[in-house]
């Protein structure tokens, strides 16, 4: 489905910006970027921005008027960085490209305006829904690959490929977890940090520290490793004592 | 509740980089750069791409080691772009952010590794969470900036600063698009474009585009404004017809 999403920039001043959003999209698993009047393309500096994109950049599309960038396209979203007086119904990416998504077992287009003053009136009348950045009001000057990076990323994530690729992580079962908690008691009353005072009250306390930790079966050997060798290091000790105190 | 934010890039190798990462995280909102020895800052590359964001370089705390960055910092959140043998958790940033806010009454840090090689084993003892951005598998190459971008953008939303200034959308009332739909069809009628066949299924259909459009109340007027000239103007050609006639 991302295959169908084409992203179009609109007379785009510095080659550099056309690298990378190549870059971006690439990064975000988009593919096709066509380009409507760019300043300078090719250009080395777009190539150098690009850092591994440039498939995209050999296969971007040059267009010489919008019609030509929209042949095909069943829905156009258009990014607008500004408040204006437009009666398009305006979505912050995350509403917006779910919206994208569902249209797009067709070619849609992505229409992203030049650097300096975003897309033209022209432009915004052609788009079906428009996007905006949420951005710190007293500095919205987003870069234009930076726009098409969240753009693309939220795609993404509407596409249901949101995944990271997290480990699994691999829970410690009650009763293993249990069998600490119990190991450590007897290990505490034995050093006499528990001394019959507050025990529930301090087992409770350490309970919530490692029940935050979600603890892990190899984490719990580690723990219970360091109890046993607590007690046997102990048990060594009090023998060396008493055949000290036998001599 | 930003303002606590921090964001760390340790050993940062082109200074381009640290002025795009100040750029991004100024749009979201964010101030606080603190820089592990880099290696070059300040620099004039810096100050070029950071376009607006000189601020946050000039205040930006330079760093000889980790513990002096995290220094103050009650949780740290560091970025991993690679599946590694780590045992802490990893989230999307998603996920990750609004738990990033939920410490941040206090002083809490985003860890960024090198451009080359991300945080070292070091860096990433000393975070309480990793977090991972969603990429394409087959080309996870997100630039350092662009991966700011990103989170900075995820910890705006879950600051529930993700309003993107939106107009107000003011939809027309039921009785106004009623009496649309009313004169809609006295006119469709009078021009025999409903010829009595199958007016209601016609009128449905015609309903179900504008309940798409969600009508607002300068567009009801514009429509019927249509509709009224329409009819004059028939009336004004049947006027002409018969004046015709009686000649």
């Amino acid at each position: 489905m991302l295959n169908n999403v084409r992203v179009i920039l609109s007379h785009t001043s510095h080659p550099g910006n056309i690298g990378a959003a190549a870059r971006a999209m690439k990064t975000m698993g988009l593919s096709r970027l066509y380009l409507i009047n760019p300043r300078f393309f090719p250009d080395a500096q777009a190539a150098a921005m690009a850092a591994g994109a440039d498939d995209i950049l050999a296969k971007a599309v040059v267009c010489a008027t919008l019609d030509e960038a929209l042949q095909g396209a069943v829905f156009v979203a258009g990014m607008s960085a500004r408040v204006r007086d437009i009666s398009q119904e305006v979505l912050a990416p995350r509403e917006a490209m779910p919206l994208v998504m569902q249209q797009a077992q067709q070619p849609v287009a992505l229409l992203f305006g030049t650097e300096m003053s975003g897309l033209t009136n022209d432009e915004l009348a052609r788009c079906q829904l428009m996007v905006r950045i949420p951005v710190n009001p007293d500095f919205s000057s987003l870069n234009l690959a930076a726009a098409v990076q969240l753009v693309s990323y939220e795609l993404r994530l509407a596409a249901g490929q949101g995944d990271c690729g997290a480990p699994e992580v691999n829970p410690a079962s009650a009763e293993h977890v249990e069998g600490f908690f119990r190991q450590l008691e007897e290990t505490l009353v034995e050093i006499e940090f528990l001394n019959g005072k507050h025990p529930t009250k301090l087992m409770h306390k350490l309970r919530r520290l490692y029940a935050r930790a979600r603890l892990e079966p190899e984490e719990v050997n580690i723990l219970r490793g360091i109890l046993t060798l607590t007690t046997q290091y102990h048990g060594q000790l009090k023998r060396d004592v008493s055949n000290v105190q036998s001599d």
